[in-house]
């Protein structure tokens, strides 16, 4: 099966009734095909649509091709002050946090907590601080992670403890780490974006979300954790899913090109077509400090 | 310490700088005061004022008492298409139920799912069917109350096992529970209102609840619940806390007094004012499949 | 160019793609098809695609015909408990009226005014009482129309005036005769559906909108009107145009299935197909009190 | 009477019950002061509050005046990266603009057009590049002021027509100044905030918002304007007023603390608390390109 899903490309041909792009544009390429017909998609929440057909997701092949066939409507072409080809890819992931954002309704002057700080977080914190996010707490528990952060977008960062002490439950842990956290001056914030998929830190951004405050689960993980409910009802916190995106190609693009959002930082490596293997084992072993390891097209090489 | 929360009343008295109120207005009397002046009460949001005086919750005392002594701009007063002062003492608990809709953002055409058909889950039945919930189901493991709740507001109702199979996590148990129900033919709904506060209730509900659909936890109990999560973030669904219920007394009487919402058929018993103790008992011991209990004040006795 | 655009069927034959329908099924049909990629279309606001191919909307032929070919995913199937295919040709002017509703926003508890009482302020009003709408004032200059409007979904009714006195502009005639509303005892409203399209009734319903209120302009006409800004922005009003609808026909499939609104009333008169001339005559002259008028399929006939 | 809205000032006295402020915090002062009991105080809405206690709004005086007693949950302590108490004064006329944007729902990614580059127009648009307007275009008959918003906030500027041609309505002047922005490439935008308060920007802004987009009414000025109420009707547009501004105070705070706003370049004049009255002439003189003139307190003199 052919992988990928965060592209972007040169259009060499377009079919007939394509009305949108012409030969020769630069696009960032939206990976996922709904059906358009069923109730999401009618109501512009085509990320739920049962029969999406999405770019490496079996058995739907991927982007990671020289030819790649797509709807014009899911390619958004790049404007002439968006930086090049190679952010473009990663459209795609921060598609991911600015839905996120738009999930939790984030205002400008509203403070964020992010949990974990690879790429997806970074990107959700990047999609923060563009919509006016006036402070940016970010977890992790890598260093070098958290010191990319801090350059990046976070305005304040945190070490989390790797290991839960034994006898002490996940929400226990949680609790006190919390704890911690509030007394040594981290404040509880508006939002919550948990990009890590981890049990204690869902369980410590439920304790760190203001009263009346949104938690969006952004990252994947476990299949049930136990939550601190009687917390969320109390304090009347919204908890959220969120998959994927929908509706955010050409916001993404234009954060982009307005210079708000800058993606060039977080593409650490390239790799020629032919040494993709090598781009994957550079990701999976998080070699020097990767975040975001391109891949370079044929014709680029 | 005096208790009762949930009262009505004939005014007697009132301060010198009352604009709203006189001498022999009937009032439903809402039984928490705010500070004002915090960041929840002037955001609309006075429930979780942390300053909140609520009437019988320690040190406060209650409104079980002859005269009751209320800043005017807590008291609603009854107009005149409302039945009685008997109902104006629901109108607490119907605000809770109302609440819960508003959070829900309940709309015309959508179906809704209520766990718990105690007086909290049939008053949250009343709000949703006065918001135009096409398909009310209720769910409870007590058979009256759910005949009850068939002839007061549900369209459909189910019955729920009492005992978690040995060996079967609860979560295990309520997906089973919710795979049964829609083979059944109980379909997904838009909207939880999770009345009984019971473990296997809030899953269950999560897994009925539809993509994209909102979850509100009304009925408070467990401190810590294994959740589903990963249900609850492929279906982008919307897990609320629902605490107590602000700006709602107005929209409660009105909704009686329009004949949207048909309060009498919950007060099923009546005690004298001497009786108190009696009437408790009543409804601590669920004896004669009572719903509300009315204690009278001592002038109507 | 073939007309109608209000109109039910039964299927007689389905393309080789079809999931939803099946031969037999009786449906109500959504008249506007929209071009599925666009902007609007992808963000659930395909009422406002530009390439909407709408029956009886030149060039567009109409439903008025024996055999009608459409896209499964605008045809809703009624369900068993719908009353007949005569009320769902009404489903359309009822998604008019729905439509209105929702982008008001309207919530259980709340007020409305609707200027007109033609068939759209008829079905806006039933839109409105099947969400909790607690008092439903209807204003026209023809007092049948408001008989019928009491007897249909009206709590109150308001005649209004028909002429201006000379020498009044159009915006002092309006806010005369919304202090003389206001005297006789009507009171401002949450909400106003205007669905006259009528100058002075424009401008009056700006000043009957309590302050933070909504205002929809549902009824076309006018180009150009003089509003009270001052107004509008002392008093934080939301004035809101409203075109047609989208995503509103399970909703009063739905709404009308579950007995919250009441279709029949408002089909006042029967033609066959080919006395088709007759109907629209009816209609045109308004003659014995002509509500709706349906003009039945050749096969019904 | 007093003048003066626009302040900031350093606690010389608390009250008894003071709990949040103490003798020595820098605030801005916040020179409204609502009911706290009305229905709009209830619901986070105070901004429209009747019994309002504005500075200097007759009989109420303001806040021009060496000591000026206010209640403390208006007061906002300015946090320790705050730049200065004289930005402090400009937190007023900034909270308009935040205003402005949270009723127009401002999202990052999207586009604003502003019509007035006056201190209102200005800080209106700092509020929307804080919250990640993509685009910001000013519209105003002054050059110089266009220049300054340039430099300032603006990505584009546009100088308008000061004269109607004779013989053209203001909506037909619109209408053809509206064509000549689109031809010249100027673009619809997803917001317009209508600072000038001038009858024919309100109706370009009309025609210059996109299809399903928001018009904010800030500015002030005409009772009754022509609106070509046909465009937003078809086009769904939602036409809101604003008026003042609540719960923004520390919002703005933050932001400027953050960094986000810079109101530094608006202060281009200061005077002595005894040359109040230079200060007053100058602005409404528009002396040397006057944008702010601070008035400072007695003690700073």
């Amino acid at each position: 099966m052919v992988l990928g899903h965060e592209s972007s490309g040169i259009v060499t041909n377009i079919g007939r009734d394509c009305k949108i792009l012409k030969v020769g544009d630069q696009v960032a390429i939206e990976p996922g095909i709904p059906c358009y017909i069923c109730h999401f998609c009618k109501n512009g929440q085509y990320n739920l649509c049962k029969d999406m057909k999405f770019a490496a997701t079996p058995p739907i092949n991927g982007t990671l091709c020289q030819y790649y066939c797509c709807p014009e409507d899911f390619c958004v072409k790049l404007p002439d002050n968006f930086p090049s080809l190679e952010e473009a890819a990663l459209i795609e992931p921060l598609s991911v946090g600015i839905h996120s954002c738009k999930l939790a309704d984030l205002r400008a002057g509203q403070t964020v907590i992010i949990f974990g700080a690879g790429p997806v977080g970074l990107l959700a914190g990047a999609a923060a601080k563009a919509s006016g996010a006036v402070k940016i707490t970010m977890v992790d528990i890598n260093q070098s992670r958290l010191d990319f952060a801090k350059n990046y977008v976070a305005n304040e960062v945190v070490l989390a403890e790797r290991e839960i002490p034994q006898g002490l439950s996940s929400v226990n842990f949680a609790k006190r780490f919390s704890q911690k956290l509030l007394e040594s001056g981290v404040e509880q914030a508006d939002v919550i974006l948990e990009c890590s998929g981890v049990e204690t830190c869902i369980q410590t951004g439920i304790y760190m979300t203001k009263s009346k405050g949104t938690f969006v689960q952004v990252g994947m993980g476990m299949e049930v954790v136990p939550i601190p409910i009687a917390d969320i009802g109390v304090r009347e916190i919204k908890f959220m899913g969120s998959f994927r995106y929908c509706n955010t190609y050409k916001q993404a693009v234009q954060l982009v090109s307005a210079g708000f959002i800058n993606l060039k930082p977080l593409i650490t490596h390239r790799f020629k077509f032919q040494d993709a293997v090598k781009a994957f084992e550079t990701v999976k072993e998080r070699k020097d400090n990767v975040i975001k390891a391109l891949i370079l097209g044929t014709d680029t090489n």
